[in-house]
């Protein structure tokens, strides 16, 4: 063994163990309280930058040239109409072209941060903005991973409701953004309005959710009215954010979504879309070209809420992924993708505009090592390059076509790490221990109980819930475990036993009574 | 299905199926060239900077304050001999003081950086120091996963052996440290020998190792000089950096290994040392004095080998790693580890020194989910830190007490993806890919199979040799594997067939003629 392993090794055991049984001791009995904890929602990032002052310059010249020259394809005529007010023009090709002047007026006219509330204070408010980071769940997969037969299995409603339970009780994750479609039900209004309510009983937590069609979004106000006391409440606090993808890439509008968008931008909600070209496929292979025609693509669409209503919330979502091209699949889990996403971060930044980015991705199918590694470097990219509010972070699989409740868990613990780099170091008099490093020196040879030890070793340090530190004899003797297995463990207790209830039944009542609500009773209790 | 994951999935198959086979024909047919690879030894980092230029200075004044007063314990007779006449001093407790001004003196005659070379071209030289980032294996470990017992063995010479091996055909892996002891060899001497012929047989890549005894070193240079020809021959180009643990901490001096420092500075050699306090345990707990007393123990190293020797190329080696206060753990995969090392670089580079961090460790026992973020998030960090040489960084498991050769197969792959991410965007006329994208625009609204892409899609992309980034449909009809079991499969290929026998017969008689070498013939040939 070297000498650093002996050193390791020895410190606690040889040389200090009154100190540490002190220690924990002390960790045991201080219970954790809010402004005792190491990690929260909304750490400061923006310490990684990707991108040259330069770089930014130019990736903003190169947008607006787009803008004003080949423009958007598609514009439906209720935009049309409203951007022609503004000096928007049709080009040759039918494609509606923003003048690089508009563009710069209707950046300042943007919205610089948001709130998106959460309905209990147990659960942390999302100041969207600045450089603040959350990390969210989102990503309306279309299967679920049955682990012990490693496939997946299409997406139920019921499933959007235990996912949010199961986000429910784990802490690093800040927002439930809706991570599957209920593929059972057909028509889209109802669909919409389900998930809403499925979402709204499996969490307080601040939420989000796609609307598939702006016919939805009449009854939907009116059940969030309904949970807010009223409509009127529930716009003085919103607890959602509204998904959406008015973009088909390369820089065309899809139709139905942006009629979404500007609904949504007309009632002053938040508009939280999603702009989603692919480097290789529908972007340029070169990842300076794809980070330009996903800026071109999202500033159309701040564009669009700004002409509607001025300093509309809207999350400037530029989220250009990649797709390898040895097979054209899409991958949601590589570099390319971390290092992009991070570089839109920066660049919200240099616009003064919230963002959010599509980080924590894997194309793994299974929550094993490559999970691991491609959610890690994600979701650490992302939130040092400050993205106000990390996507699809916990709990997607297989490319964004699945959801694993194993890995949520798993992911959970992961994002305190993340969470805990993020936060950084603080540099103080206090913290610098020039003579608490003397007096251990010239005292006790060692820090296991110093009274700096038990005043900072719940706010120093992260302590995950699952990952495994122990020896790997005392790890032998509690089964040689896997993350997987433990996160099976876990994942399997919380969609047992875990049911927050947020609706009183009397409200429930009043809901069910005005909404075709199709989650059952059944479904909504303790099982096993 | 959301209409992102429509557009995400249609776009290859649907409108351009012809393109996406023109691409990935294109991709077959360009054989990879040393100038159009994707990553590279060297890449530049420090995008990423966790301190703020105050915090620089408050942590390095804080470290003379600890070298001028409580100074480093148990110096040697020799040691105090020579530091005397450069005006340290011992103080009242015996402890010898290094004056801030002479810190600083010798902080202007460090060597700025140094060459680690390969003895073929096949591998890249590694020039250490400015902002280029290297990726290493080391640990010195004494046990080896049995991943299908789930269990530790003691580690052997042949790990040493195999394990270089298996790195040598892991291209993003730069250099072989050490990973393992042969824990049967009881000799200091022999197995310092022993491991220095295993890594020279098992691969040509820049090579590190540990000496256990200043006595080895005129036999191990004779060895290398065996191989390059001569002694001088082995100076003037050396393949191997020498690894030591000077410092017990805190605030002491490891005799035998302070003995090996000196002696391997007098010689000139690379002097690759390890500084390795655990906060909360032997360092403060608060992140940054933890931060104080590593850097005051590295820059008492620097000050030894300067006095020594001015200019002698010296890793500023601080590893701050870290406890679990709840057990009293070492953890090495922990948030806090990261950001320290992360903090490490850029001091590293505040003093204009070469870096060594230890990052891209895990506290898992098997190679699973927790293994791949706990490595994929401290590997980024300290990439994008821009530390010079990234040490423990594959293969190590279970807090550095083990090595998985089935992990350095899936870190491989996390290192490309970390480093692909350092590399980060490139911002050109070309990159930036206005024309092309007006053209994609108004012609075939897509971009697989253009001229962009087939001109630069084997350097904008990392493609993963194991990760899996097929439909679930495929990845089914592939048996369902996780990474852990396409592990196993590539490490047992490469234990079984890798051999590359970079030592000539004639060569290897001499050796065994002149040093009792210990791997048999038969651990030297292919098997199965």
């Amino acid at each position: 063994m070297s000498e650093v392993q002996a050193d390791l090794m020895d410190a606690p055991s040889r040389r200090a163990r009154s100190g540490g049984r002190a220690a924990r001791v002390a960790l045991r009995e201080a219970a954790p309280t809010a402004d005792r904890k190491p990690v929260w929602a909304g750490l400061p990032g923006g310490q990684f930058n990707p991108l040259q002052q330069s770089d930014l310059l130019a990736i903003h010249r190169a947008a607006l040239d787009l803008l004003g020259t080949v423009g958007i394809g598609e514009a439906t005529p209720e935009l049309i109409q409203l951007a022609a007010t503004h000096g928007c023009r049709l080009n040759a090709h039918g494609r509606l072209t923003f003048p690089p002047s508009l563009v710069e007026d209707l950046l300042t006219k943007a919205a610089r941060e948001y709130v998106i509330y959460s309905r209990d204070p147990a659960h942390a408010d999302l100041h969207v903005g600045g450089n603040r980071v959350h990390y969210a769940t989102s990503g309306e997969a279309v299967s679920v991973l049955d682990i012990e037969a490693r496939r997946y299995r299409p997406s139920k409603l019921v499933d959007v409701y235990d996912t949010a339970r199961v986000v429910d009780a784990l802490p690093n994750i800040h927002q439930y953004g809706q991570m599957v479609v209920p593929t059972e039900i057909v028509d889209l209004v109802q669909a919409d309005i389900n998930v809403a309510y499925a979402i709204l009983a499996g969490t307080t937590k601040p939420m989000e959710h796609a609307l598939t069609a702006a016919d939805a979004l009449p009854p939907i106000l009116e059940l969030y009215g309904m949970i807010a006391g009223s409509v009127d409440k529930f716009r003085e606090r919103p607890f959602v954010s509204f998904g959406g993808c008015p973009i088909v890439s390369p820089l065309r509008f899809a139709a139905d979504s942006l009629d979404v968008l500007i609904a949504t931008a007309r009632e002053g909600l938040i508009c939280d879309i999603a702009v989603a070209p692919q480097a290789g496929a529908t972007a340029p292979t070169y990842l300076a070209g794809a980070l330009v025609q996903v800026v071109a693509e999202t500033l159309a669409c701040l564009c669009v809420v700004n002409m509607v209503r001025p300093g509309t919330p809207m999350s400037f979502a530029a989220w250009p992924f990649s797709v390898d091209l040895r097979t054209g699949a899409f991958s949601g889990g590589s570099a390319e993708v971390a290092v992009m996403m991070a570089a839109i971060a920066q660049i919200g930044r240099f616009y003064d505009v919230p963002t959010t980015v599509a980080s924590s991705m894997t194309d793994a199918k299974m929550p094993d090592a490559q999970m691991g590694y491609e959610k890690g470097i994600t979701a650490l990219a992302a939130g040092l390059a400050g993205a106000n509010r990390v996507l699809e972070s916990a709990g997607m699989m297989a490319s964004l076509m699945g959801v694993s409740f194993e890995a949520l868990v798993i992911d959970n613990d992961m994002l305190g790490m993340a969470q805990r780099v993020i936060r950084g170091i603080e540099v103080t008099e206090e913290t610098l221990s020039v003579e608490a490093i003397k007096a251990a020196v010239l005292g006790e040879g060692h820090y296991l109980g110093s009274s700096d030890t038990l005043k900072s070793m719940e706010t120093e340090f992260v302590y995950p819930a699952q990952a495994d530190r122990n020896s790997a004899a005392v790890w032998a003797a509690a089964g040689s475990l896997t993350m997987e297995e433990k996160a099976r463990q876990v994942a399997k207790g919380l969609l047992d036993g875990h049911f927050p209830n947020p609706i009183s039944a009397a409200l429930d009542a009043q809901i069910r009574d005005r909404f075709p609500i199709l989650l059952t009773p059944d479904q909504m209790r303790p099982r096993g």
